[in-house]
């Protein structure tokens, strides 16, 4: 078969250089910020409708009464998401990004100036629907969780490897639909350590809280042992 | 509710706006060379696992017999989807992008150098997984179908109005599985018309093959439209 490799023509590769640069500059500056203020900070990432919003929903219920817990929400257009999660009591700041695929770490900057950092221990920070992008730009978070569905089929793991390398956690998602879709989530699994033997993986489905308990306890000895 | 915009202090506007419009000359030379060669181009876009492969699959096996095709299949980094096609009886070149998000008039002007033209009727060229980036981006195709899943969850359309405005037609697929999500297809397709009044909306399981024969008609119609 022919194959043709991306060898970025129509692209300035030295300014895109130089942006990831300047974008990683500006998350350690955020890391260093949170981490004045004791804020643990975790990036979610995922695909459209993986259930990244569910998954914070069903932790900010499981840790409010632990933990001073807010959000920033990154959509490209709409509230829905940042709506949900404060309707589970988590103070949010809603990011629109208008085109852009992704966060970047100016933009959390700007969202993190717009909380009060001395009044929380714990910071959600959902990025856009978008396996690809997320992964290029850190945003200063001290964490970073996968969320993948075994909805989005048999290859969806093995097709993206840069983004499971960035990340500490996945929680396969939706496992209750994994029959119906005929997608095994032991080898989405074993497809995600392959890429990342370090990877904790949790199995869940988000919307009765199966599974949650786990990614609770990865939050809980993250924050103890950031202390 | 506070809400950050992004005002892309990071990115250089001026350089992107440079890009998007050599990107569309190029898609302009692109559309030009496949007029000469009387080939309809159909863009087929969608996230992860959305079911774009399938549906190709599905149209090559229904109109092979008729038609002389060939796919361009754009992924990152691995060749599944273009085996796939090809298992089909499709001519295909496979793109990988590396770590970009989308397809561009560049990369697919490379992968339509690749092909004999003159023996070909139909090109389906499948865009890499994302909702967002491939709306910005025209590759020189005739039409654009967006393939989404009931799987990706009931706010999946009017979180991506980009996309939506940019199509000729979508395709809601998985349809067998929207008990199961409790997502409706009727309030997708309601989205879908809300932002594109001009959308032609079909429901698929192209696992099974159910809905095609109404793809087929569009694609048919399309081509007839052409000559």
């Amino acid at each position: 078969m022919k194959v043709v490799k991306n060898a970025g023509q129509i692209f300035d590769i030295e300014l895109e250089e130089d942006l990831l640069q300047r974008n990683r500059e500006l998350a350690l500056e955020n890391r260093k910020l949170l981490d004045s203020h004791g804020v643990l900070a975790v990036d979610i990432m995922g695909s459209v409708g993986s259930g990244k919003t569910s998954l914070i929903e069903q932790m900010v219920s499981c840790l409010k009464a632990r933990y001073r817990i807010a959000a920033i929400a990154g959509d490209l257009t709409t509230t829905i998401d940042a709506e949900r999660i404060k309707g589970r009591g988590a103070e949010v700041v809603e990011v629109n990004t208008g085109k852009e695929c992704h966060l970047d770490a100016n933009l959390v900057r700007k969202a993190i100036e717009e909380l009060e950092l001395e009044t929380i221990d714990l910071l959600f920070i959902e990025n856009v629907g978008n396996l690809i992008c997320p992964a290029d730009f850190p945003l200063g978070s001290h964490r970073r969780i996968v969320v993948t569905s075994v909805t989005e089929g048999p290859y969806m793991v093995i097709k993206h490897p840069h983004i499971f390398a960035e990340a500490d956690a996945v929680a396969i998602n939706k496992v209750d639909l994994s029959q119906a879709m005929g997608v095994e989530p032991e080898k989405l699994q074993e497809d995600a350590l392959s890429i990342n033997p370090a990877l904790r993986v949790v199995r869940t489905n988000c919307l009765t809280g199966e599974g949650v308990e786990d990614v609770i306890e990865l939050l809980v000895n993250w924050f103890i042992g950031k202390r």
